[in-house]
């Protein structure tokens, strides 16, 4: 209800994530079968707490390498948006989006070329599309940090955290 | 009340944490602006999360680089604190410091020069300051990590969970 | 009850987390002191968050360095697993394995020689060891990170939260 009433601020109420991802011309993708003992995202209490998600797509990176060398910043933004498609991918599979109250937390990891301040741009990327998808319920913390090195030398890792109605 | 006790072991229990800022000759800066669609904290349940802080001092970073490069550590302690400040800013702004129950978790993220494994003395700035806030109640569970580049080449980062009354 | 159910699928639910690392031939180490103002774990709510752990055994560290230049790999996962063997020491004496309902997130910090992209066998050895001890409840949400350095140039640094009973 209150969480209905905030979205309503800018996104039309009748309207629910799923709908707006199809607005978008975006689709969930499968969840990623992780690479060791541990769960794409989990459970507590009233939260979804997500893992790390790389910007898989069909299980390929799009793309290896540092930001701010091999991979330009805007396209990183780009795929940490694909990251967070993945950690929806992740949240739907486990409650189901419409069970999203609000978004508490993102932090995006940026594989960064030394000297490379941009972080904020790229992981704009991930909060960008939360904010389309779930509105001002879609609001976040978030800490954007730049990193050595990502698995799979992946450009961007970008895990979620979300409050269930 | 249970609260008030513990800190009574350390603190004058009838000062509050704005009290004790100022006793520090510290004042809560205004909240930074965050640089995308972020907030510069989220209330979850009982807990307040914010997000990643640099040490901003009027907009400003007073340091840019790599420490244990041309960062000294034992500045980058003074700016680890400055970074909790606006954290602390940030809780405030959301729900007033003096609803502030325990610190619950530090993250501090430092940019660092290879091979530089003093990260704990940096992040001791953070702890150091939580400790003389809220005193036995400013505990906090903590990780301290060595990174590759931060937004705008900021030295450290800064992200606090805290529990509310 | 429903956590003994849900170990019970893999696990002899007659033992607990204690007899499972003895029959690991593993023992529970005495709890690091920390290097700052802060604490090896805290509790809050339902939940016990640690500190990031690092590989201490003895209070020496058995290796420092980057992984995949002057740390194996495989030796880098022996490491997270010692890690994840202090963090569970941090739960143990603030409330007890046997209080420990689930294991709900692990932060593996791996620090990477440039271009390694081999973070998750890394963090492997955590996610296993808290498979083995706690069986599906055992099962969580993480982030492996590649990072420029980490505290006293550990290999690897680890964090856990876990639900409690």
């Amino acid at each position: 209800m209150s969480d209905g009433s905030r979205r309503g601020a800018e996104l039309d109420p009748s309207t629910g994530p799923h709908e707006r991802l199809r607005s978008l011309g975006l689709e969930l993708p499968p969840v990623a079968t992780p690479k060791g003992v541990y769960v794409p995202a989990r459970r507590t209490g009233g939260q979804v707490w997500t893992s790390g998600q790389l910007p898989l797509v069909g299980g390929e990176l799009p793309a290896t390498g540092l930001v701010g060398a091999e991979v330009d910043p805007d396209d990183a933004a780009a795929y940490a948006r694909i990251a967070t498609l993945n950690a929806l991918a992740a949240i739907d599979a486990l409650v189901g989006l419409d069970a999203v109250a609000s978004v508490v937390k993102v932090v995006g990891f940026v594989a960064s070329a030394p000297g490379f301040g941009g972080q904020p741009g790229v992981v704009n990327g991930a909060s960008e599309l939360l904010g389309a998808v779930f509105g001002s319920a879609g609001e976040h913390a978030r800490s954007a940090i730049g990193v050595a090195a990502l698995p799979l030398n992946a450009p961007v890792e970008v895990e979620v955290v979300v409050d269930l109605t």
